[in-house]
């Protein structure tokens, strides 16, 4: 009986169990099985994804990348742009590393390029018209590329052609100062000003000399802006080292705005209304050209006058005159005149963009977006090869991915490889002109990386600071190049930082105000969330305006490998930092914003603008309270949206409301356009970000209104003053609006 | 040994069942089970619950609801305005009826009153300037109500104050067309021009006189617009009828653009800056006074001069001259001129705006918007009393289904009781820019009744061509008043109709390209999908201008409810027709949007556009092809995204993909904006429905910029039309983007 009781007993246990596992596994209940899409909605960030994407990452594919791109000069429409137009598509087409689909789109754009019957001349000439000095039109070789056909001579892009001659005067950087200070003492009608790089954008040069007469103007770089001092090619500069030869000379646009000139916030398509070329606002109205170091010495130190001030003396060995105007009579150019025959002429061309893409597997219709213009002015190594390479890095590796069906990301991924940006972030500018509105409603972000590696001490960032911790993160997840053991991060803030309220000490980050690179009309136009990295000097070692051959016919392959990036490692740390980015952005589950630090930086701007503004409003009935009290609600909203995503079981919400979440992310910058808050300003519409030249850590609109108010005195200035508070509160409180409840 | 068997099975049986039973309920399966929200994600419209929604719109509650909302007048920030204020704050925040939330907000916004002190008075003196006859300052009363001291005697607001004096004239309708002629024949230096209400805007009369000399404008309704040419109160008019007694006085803003005048595209808060008041555009710049029909004809016919042409004269029992200027000889005002004492004063008051809520369940962050305004010029029971009543209806019927968790809808609901509407839209406008970047990030459309009932013959509805179906659909699933089994759909397409070419015959459908109403701001300067909605005239039976009580103190309950709806069975079928269309842009899965609908549209435009213009552009070297390919592109797109709606299984796709899809339907129109598309019109951005003055079924910038250059033969107006193109171009095509493959 009890072995009955056992074996009954026995075959109860597994009849249940055989029924508890029919039960579980043989019946489906009635309504209630996970639909297919269930777990595809809640996927997140995958770490061991980043960890494989960082270990794909290789220099040497970088490396060869960019001695591919570098073959021939590939200034924009030219056939070395088409030639890199074919590479980029081979790439992004490929069926092993490509991606989805990749095309081309194309634009017509107004150029400037030098004619090359008429070649840009400058010329020494005395009172008989005798030509004393000719200046170089091209640089020296020290390589066999720079020789190539195609290198362009150096020029100034738009300025006008013409032929003009003057008496020589010294005008420093050609800021407004400059000129005024020189004024007092130099009749400058009629004159031929010689200024340097820097202090001030390449085109003002020219338009802030105009107003006093000046008929021309030459522009250099001084060595001591560049070379640290340095000015021998027999034993200091490339290619003995990364400084500037003497004959190297900065290529560069003229214009200040942005985007195509002749059909501004429109799509420059073949059938575009374009404006008439005497409208294009913000152009050279004077001759320009630019010239090395080497001729600039020969003109500087002639000049006769008084001496310049203390802080326009530069590195040459001599004595820098303001002109008498003209040369000293002790000089071999005594009497003489500097006469600039300009022979540049503006055409429509075609140029490209070439785009690719990842398409998202569960948010398609979210796009985190990469770019780089391909256009260069010469061979282009650094400027923009080194950004190109690494685009090409990150894509290659996840286009093998992709390819090999081991990853998908969850939004997708567009990539941009801009054409004529060196004439204007023109490719860049037209694209977001063309695809306004899918674009705005869409973009989660925009990555760019143009100059990849400006120097290999550490990395450099700027972002709206919703997004300064994911680039925290990955820095955080990358060996700093050259150093064991040190991530990218640790380095940075060695070299950089700041102290956050939240956060203690970290990295500072910079703010995307200018017009710099492609992401501009992404911030400014589109008001989307964008970021722009490179690695970058130590400044304890130098100077440099910027890396030496930037826009000369120096930056070549030959040039990067040996003095910017040996071993490319700052350029695998870049590719891996921004990558990194970039996938945190497509595959996050919940957008990795955080509110609280774009809070951060509307209360260090608010305590700046009291600082600097309160009292003088007061006196002039212009309360300051409700931008503080706007400033306020945005801080609370921002928490509160922070303490939500802390707080929630997102992973197991309705995947609606991580998207309504994401959607309140990714739309926070664009709470803060308003088309109407600059409207001398071209495309400036982000009430935060826009460009100032009043040059205070505050907000941009009311800094210029504020000085301009102070400079007239007059009412309607004060007026526009408080204007400008009205528009930044409500834009302020607006955003804060998307942010609190949603209803 | 058989019944031990028997036994044993049977336990194995049990025993098995049970395990069954632990196995498939007991035991959750891992990752398997569908997530809570699984059910709610794919919630559909439910036919049922609008059926119950039908039933329970009660006719009586409407009637009722309009006699509480017309006790006392209610202009705009008055005691009575404030009364009203507290009903829709009590109805929407009662605990069985009401909705989630209510609240009020206040803006300070620039309004014009008569000046009890110096009432506005018309007089005509003589030479001598003794009076010969004073016009009537107010309505003669024909019901208690009217007698109310709060009722605001009869002002043109925004009329300038002043104390003018001149002879008469008889302008027509105050048009350019009309001035001019009346200039060919009369000096109108320092004349008083009379002219009647109709054939353009109210502050027009008077900014078109001015520029001839015209000193003062007097405005009055002939009975031949709105009485069908009957004039006595002794058995025609009212309380005998519908028609406008002698002394009745349409009462109306002359202001021209809407919103605060004084704080363009900023939330008029307290804090706000404010423009100068005399830098307010668009206002009269003499004295304008509206007077009764009863002293416009002792004027009109004592008027000597030419015998005005025949589309001049009105019903008065004489002719209509130009005037001498002034009178005849022969009557007792020769020689006599008219004069104005005006004293109108304008102030800033603060105005509300009620708004409630019912928060979505699914996605609490999408809103239907559905919005009336509150304020009257005197009771208003038609004007705006009929919508309100409506709105009351519709909000308790919804309420309590709220309220006793019977239904909560899949998307927010927002309602809007606005504030000053009939002083330029004011509470509406000031609530778009307050919460600019919200409503156009969230809002997937705007229902606006107005006036519900202008007469009860049929339904009448202008719409963004997207959601004309959804309005078909409601009007289909309601009852004609009045008629058995016949449907509103089915009335409406027998009074207008025309034939669509995929749809057949179908009711003729308004375009929104005014600012007759609130839906001016979601329309013009948000781009939200918007629909208006109203029981109308049969016009076989009358060509009244508009309803005759409209905007005098005889637009009161008694009046409504014997003469425009007795039984509010028209009130009652646009509250269901209205509530069917919010129910279903609220509820339903997928947005009932269609967008080949929109296409046809754009195809009717575009077909106009060819016809009127494209020789004449072709002699100027202007193509059309550009905007003939943005519209085929569109029309394939939008066909592509109804195909894909149609085709796909919606229910069972991931929400995510229903959401993409719902996302490009919502933000279909805002792709349609374009800030600087039309620089010199205030807030109008949508370059498909801005206004005209054209007067062409086709795109309004084209049509106005055409005009314009064939009237001035100017090169640059021709290079207007051939830039306006391009910004049509752009965003036709950027919309057809925004529906095709979203990457």
């Amino acid at each position: 009986m009890l072995k009955t009781l056992l074996i009954g007993f026995g075959c109860c246990a597994c009849v249940l169990t055989i029924g508890i596992l029919i039960g579980h596994y043989g019946i489906t209940k009635p309504g209630s099985p996970a639909p297919s899409w269930a777990n595809d909605v809640v996927r997140d960030v995958d770490e061991n994804f980043i960890t494989t994407f960082l270990s794909e990452v290789d220099s040497k594919e970088i490396e060869q990348n960019l001695r591919e791109l570098t073959k021939v000069p590939h200034l924009a429409t030219t056939e070395g742009d088409e030639q890199t137009v074919q590479l980029m598509l081979k790439r992004w087409q490929d069926p092993e590393t490509g991606l989805d689909e990749a095309w081309r789109e194309e634009y017509s754009v107004y150029l400037s390029f030098p004619d090359p019957k008429k070649p840009n001349k400058v010329t020494v000439v005395n009172a008989s018209n005798a030509v004393l000095h000719t200046l170089r039109e091209k640089e020296i070789s020290y390589t066999s590329d720079q020789d190539d056909p195609n290198v362009v001579p150096p020029y100034a892009a738009y300025s006008p052609p013409g032929n003009v001659k003057g008496k020589l005067v010294y005008a420093n950087y050609g800021r407004p100062s400059d000129y005024m200070l020189l004024n007092q003492t130099v009749d400058l009608r009629g004159t031929i000003a010689i200024t340097r790089y820097g202090g001030t954008g390449r085109g003002a040069k020219a338009i802030n000399g105009e107003p006093y007469g000046v008929v021309g103007v030459l522009v250099y770089t001084d060595p001591y802006d560049i070379n640290d001092g340095l000015m021998s090619d027999q034993n200091e500069t490339y290619p003995h080292s990364w400084y500037l030869p003497p004959t190297g000379v900065e290529r560069g646009a003229f214009s200040t705005l942005f985007g195509d000139m002749l059909t501004p916030y429109l799509a420059a398509k073949d059938h575009t209304y374009r404006i008439p070329v005497e409208d294009i606002p913000g152009l050279p109205p004077i001759p320009v050209q630019p010239i090395g170091f080497e001729d600039a010495s020969l003109l500087i130190c002639a000049l006769d006058g008084k001496a310049a001030p203390v802080d326009w003396q530069g590195s040459f060995k001599c004595q820098y005159n303001f002109g008498g105007p003209g040369f000293k009579t002790t000089s071999t150019f005594k009497d003489s005149e500097v006469k600039l025959d300009i022979g540049n002429y503006n055409t429509v061309k075609n140029s490209s963009n070439v785009m690719g893409v990842i398409r998202g597997s569960v948010e398609p219709d979210r796009y985190v977006m990469y770019g780089n213009h391909r256009d260069s002015w010469v061979h282009g190594a650094i400027d923009p090869s080194s950004g190109t390479s690494v685009m090409l890095e990150i894509t290659r590796v996840l286009g093998r991915l992709v390819k090999q069906g081991k990853w998908r990301p969850r939004r997708s991924i567009i990539f941009g490889s801009w054409g004529a940006e060196e004439f204007g972030l023109i490719g860049s500018t037209e694209y977001t002109e063309q695809y306004f509105a899918k674009l705005s409603e869409r973009t989660v972000a925009y990555i760019n990386v143009d100059i990849a590696v400006f120097a290999n001490a550490t990395l450099t960032a700027s972002t709206m600071p919703s997004i300064q911790n994911v680039v925290f993160t990955a820095a955080k997840q990358v060996n700093a190049p050259g150093l064991q053991s040190t991530t990218v991060y640790e380095n940075w803030i060695k070299y950089s930082n700041k102290t956050s309220p939240t956060h203690g000490v970290i990295p500072r980050i910079g703010y995307l105000t200018g017009a710099g690179s492609d992401y501009a009309s992404f911030v400014h136009y589109l008001g989307i969330t964008s970021l722009d990295m490179s690695y970058t000097y130590d400044r304890s070692k130098t100077r440099a305006r910027i890396y030496p051959a930037y826009h000369t016919a120096y930056d070549t392959f030959d040039y990067a490998s040996k003095y910017i990036d040996p071993g490319f490692t700052s350029h695998q740390a870049v590719a891996r930092t921004a990558g990194n980015v970039l996938l945190r952005l497509a595959d996050s589950l919940v957008l990795p914003f955080n509110c609280g630090d774009y809070a951060e930086t509307l209360d260090d701007y608010l305590k700046e603008a009291v600082a600097q503004y309160e009292e003088q409003l007061k006196a002039k009935n212009i309360s300051m309270d409700p931008i503080k009290h706007a400033v306020d609600s945005f801080r609370r909203a921002a928490s509160h949206m922070d303490e939500v995503i802390k707080t929630s079981d997102l992973k197991n919400e309705s995947p609606l409301k991580v998207r309504m979440i994401n959607d309140q992310l990714m739309l926070l910058d664009r709470a803060f356009l308003d088309p109407l808050a600059f409207p001398d300003k071209h495309a400036y519409r982000h009430v935060i970000w826009a460009s100032s030249s009043a040059g205070k850590p505050t907000f941009p609109g009311l800094a210029d209104a504020f000085d301009k108010a102070v400079s007239s005195g007059q009412k309607s200035d004060w007026d526009h003053v408080h204007y400008h508070l009205s528009v930044l509160t409500q834009a302020i409180e607006g955003a804060a609006h998307t942010l609190t409840n949603t209803i």
